[in-house]
């Protein structure tokens, strides 16, 4: 029936539509919402999402994303808002899907520039002001907190919060109201029927809103490939169940997301029924919880919770550590704990880490690298069947079509090939292939309740993050540093005396990451004589200027270092000149 | 039964060890057997074990491993030989398992200094001529074509070759028999009842071989942390036939191994059926088909291979290539394909991409990369049930282990976590627990009819390769690296006259990796003006030292660099000094 409405579109039939266009008195025909995603499209992570009537924008989430492994020394990646920056007078503020990094992660750094309201449920904004106050920007806006079913007025849109399930709480779907029709986002989501936490997602509003009529899905891709049906958060229950029964002499350490709030619920409701202590380990481990719990989100009976120097009182099967470190990152506390640097925690034989979580793409080998360590020091490792998605998988995207039944379908949150798969769900549903969109980050799609089409781009650039720096390491400086990781480089430096033009100092060859230098006295030796051939040449030839004597010993050096060694180090010619 | 027996070893009635005791007159009471792994430990890859009785020793395989992620600027990494080297005169050749790069790949570094015979199938001395006349090394030393079932003297030892499966034809286990017993190396095995090319593993023999007495099995232990069976070959070509029949209008292209033989085999199997041609792509496919072909290790029928150039005289629908690139490499065919950059193939809408492996750990982000660029070409991506392993799961173990009943344990090949599961279904199989060792490189394991010890350790690198380099890149360089790859460096240069002791040129600074420069002059000015303060501090407090003067500016720089940015490039200042 689905299909056959949606086939129907351009007949007057379409009943829908016409209900939403009157939402509102003041639209005019021609009128048009425009969506611009300004990241999360291509790979997961950075997601924001423009939405824009007229003169009024709403901002979809604000996240960062973690660097590709060719992004080398960048610490995060943030999204650019030079399209926000320049609307700033229409945009009326950020409304937040719910509390994770690619989601809220880059508001300390937008918020300054842009510093409209924020809104979200109670834990999204215990989360973001956390996270504000650490880069001492609390106050910096108003944060509001809503609750599901809240509707929020945003200029000429309304914007309603939409309760769902993630595998955080106080996770939402925003339907957002203009006076053409509806926009839903569906944030991260799954359909979870028996959550651990809360409610299950909305259904019965989301099919509310479908019957009401909506423009525009844009839904979660993050599991689009997958078939089915996203497993309930309960089905790791049962793992835990078993885990804790079969071990109960040893002493248990799971490693998770701190952000992965059921996750930690799981635990903490195992660890009570089988009389454990949990022991919190990892600084956004304690921190998330402290939030969580003061905002009620979390669970933790009366004396479950144990400092580590309260350790040893108890006996290791009276002990669960929740851990961060689930992604082999260096400098989390399992890291430590595999590689012996942790203060307080030694693994010892017969101890059982349980990983609950599954590696992010590019993360694997330094999972595998922690699983050795702990391996080698008798732990027992558990990684199947720890964890299920927070994203909906097949099915759970064809109920939410089913029921909101859009015009136009928008696939968001994923690599190009989830989208992609998101867009075949669509289309297989009866989304006409003219109404999908793929987009790619920038695009400015504009969507009437007759047509839609890309009819702009704006700038969308990813933004580089490295130490207090934004924005200061670009393309050119990451290259830099990729021939250098590879390679290393070769300095020939030399003094001129402006007066007599002469050589008077060097050549001094300085080298790092290119060979081992103390044994190759000799291989220096070769490489000054290469310079000082390159120096005779241009005194030959009568050259003077600077910079073709420089360029001359560049593409000498580098001739001489790939015949001998097949390496390309990157040569730098300094020639430093005296004052007289 | 085999518990049973195991656990009586150490009384009289142990009829297999008696039997094998009868295999050489020359032994005597005290004799040992030494097992030294000097690689194919704790990793995957760059496998090398010398099996040593009195003065002979034999070498099985000779592989590199691919580097780690963290080994920057690395091509590959080769084995350290020292103890072969030091003891050249009792090592009577290489005996190699199979044809693959971890098995054979470092015998190009390793024979010129250890000029010894190889043994091996014609296969597998097929690859191994064709990469020695590669490297100009053809006829450097005898290559031994063996059959299965071939036994070899070699010194006090003899050599037997047993027929396994794995994913490439001619794959053989060792029994190396020794006068206190037979050491028994299974090689890269899993257990095929219906392989694609030849006959299933010999079971039978290893069966006999087991009745007779093995005094120690050394077993692959890639996959024994899996479960069950691995599945045939055979089971790939259900999944072919249905995509070949599914795609009939479509071109079909399919990423391997060209080390996979079997699964080349498969494809081109696949391709005649559907009256396709086939075009193979990527020199190293190329190469490997020829090479197999030309042994007889491939079919090929008849008109059924194109060259690239003939892809025009047909249409899409007859045609399937079988292309490296399987991991994402970024300058193998099918990242050429996916990126644009392949001179002859253009991905279009509708081209069925078939990738046949699984990422080796560390390349799933490539590979992702490359499934996404095709994506967007708009081609249909296919990678389930497309592969099956070639190494043996829990149950195939627990047969070889049944079969041989081996008095010792030595878990092979895999990383540590592997060895484990390993030496842990050895135990489950009545192996005494003293008598599973999980050895780490260099170890040397002396084993005798009574008792087993690790009595030495030998010297066990990793030799890293970089362009023509061997060994010439370490740890330092390697440091080196990784730091210039997450901040850059910051040289400052000077020039001081050596008679005046004054600095008369400079301080010129000079950048790369760390942050773009031509926006930043200000910030070259404050660092120039750090260096000159320096200077200034150094003549205040009379400091003439040059290396004194080197390490204050380098600290005064790098406090100022963390404060300002906290990064950590690497600070090198260079103070030329004239000659006068």
């Amino acid at each position: 029936m689905y299909k056959k409405d949606i086939k129907n579109k351009n007949t007057a039939g379409r009943k829908p539509a016409k209900k939403s266009a009157r939402y509102s008195a003041k639209k005019k025909t021609g009128d048009k919402v425009q969506i611009i995603p300004l990241g999360g499209l291509d790979k997961i992570g950075m997601n924001i999402t423009a939405v824009r009537y007229k003169d009024s924008i709403i901002v979809i989430d604000c996240g960062i994303s973690f660097p590709e492994v060719d992004m080398l020394g960048i610490d995060k990646v943030i999204p650019d808002v030079t399209y926000l920056i320049e609307n700033a007078d229409k945009v009326k503020g950020f409304f937040i899907t719910h509390g994770h990094e690619d989601h809220i992660g880059a508001l300390p750094y937008i918020l300054p520039q842009l510093p409209v309201p924020v809104y979200g449920t109670a834990l999204t904004v215990g989360l973001i002001k956390s996270k504000l106050e650490e880069a001492r920007l609390g106050g910096i806006v108003k944060l509001h907190v809503v609750e599901p079913g809240d509707k929020v007025r945003a200029g000429e849109m309304k914007v309603e919060f939409v309760r769902t399930n993630h595998s955080i709480p106080g996770a939402c779907a925003l339907a957002i109201k203009t006076p053409i029709g509806t926009v839903f986002h569906t944030g991260d989501f799954k359909v979870d029927y028996t959550p651990l936490f809360g409610d299950a997602i909305d259904l019965q509003r989301i099919a509310e809103i479908g019957r009401e009529g909506v423009l525009a899905l844009l839904s979660d891709s993050t599991n689009a490939m997958r078939e089915g049906f996203t497993p309930s958060e309960i089905m790791v229950a049962e793992t835990f169940d078993r885990l804790f029964s079969e071990n109960s002499k040893n002493r248990i350490i799971v490693a998770t997301f701190s952000s992965n709030l059921d996750r930690v619920q799981q635990i903490i409701n195992t660890a009570k029924k089988y009389g454990r202590k949990v022991i919190l380990q990892g600084r956004s481990m304690e921190n998330t919880i402290a939030i969580a719990q003061q905002l009620g989100y979390i669970s933790i009976p009366e004396g479950t919770l144990a400092g580590v120097e309260a350790m040893k009182n108890y006996p290791d099967s009276k002990q669960v550590f929740i851990t961060t470190g689930s992604q082999g990152e260096a400098m989390a506390a399992l890291s430590r704990m595999a590689n012996g640097t942790h203060k307080r925690v030694t693994i010892k034989p017969g101890d059982v880490i349980v990983f609950s979580s599954n590696p992010i793409p590019g993360n694997e080998r330094a999972v595998t690298r922690v699983m050795n360590e702990l391996a080698m020091k008798g732990a027992k490792l558990v990684y199947q069947d720890t964890h299920v998605s927070g994203h909906a998988c097949r099915q759970e995207l064809e109920l939410i079509y089913t029921l909101l039944r859009p015009r136009y379908a928008v696939p968001v949150h994923g690599e190009y090939r989830h989208l992609m798969a998101n867009a075949d769900i669509a289309r297989a549903l009866g989304v006409p292939k003219g109404n999908v969109f793929v987009l790619t980050a920038g695009d400015v799609l504009s969507l009437t309740e007759r047509a839609a089409k890309v009819i702009d781009k704006v700038t969308a650039r990813e933004v580089f993050v490295d130490g207090l720096g934004v924005g200061d390491v670009g393309d050119t400086v990451i290259r830099d540093r990729q021939n250098l990781s590879s390679s290393g480089f070769i300095m020939v430096a030399l003094t001129r005396e402006k007066s007599s033009g002469m050589f008077i100092a060097g050549p001094e060859i300085i080298t790092r990451g290119f060979i081992f230098v103390k044994e190759s006295s000799e291989i220096m030796d070769e490489m000054k004589g290469v310079a000082l051939d390159s120096l005779d040449y241009c005194y030959q030839k009568k050259i003077k200027d600077l910079s073709k004597i420089r360029s001359i010993i560049k593409k000498d050096m580098e001739e001489y270092l790939w015949n001998r060694f097949q390496r390309n180090p990157i040569v730098i010619p300094v020639i430093l000149e005296t004052d007289l």
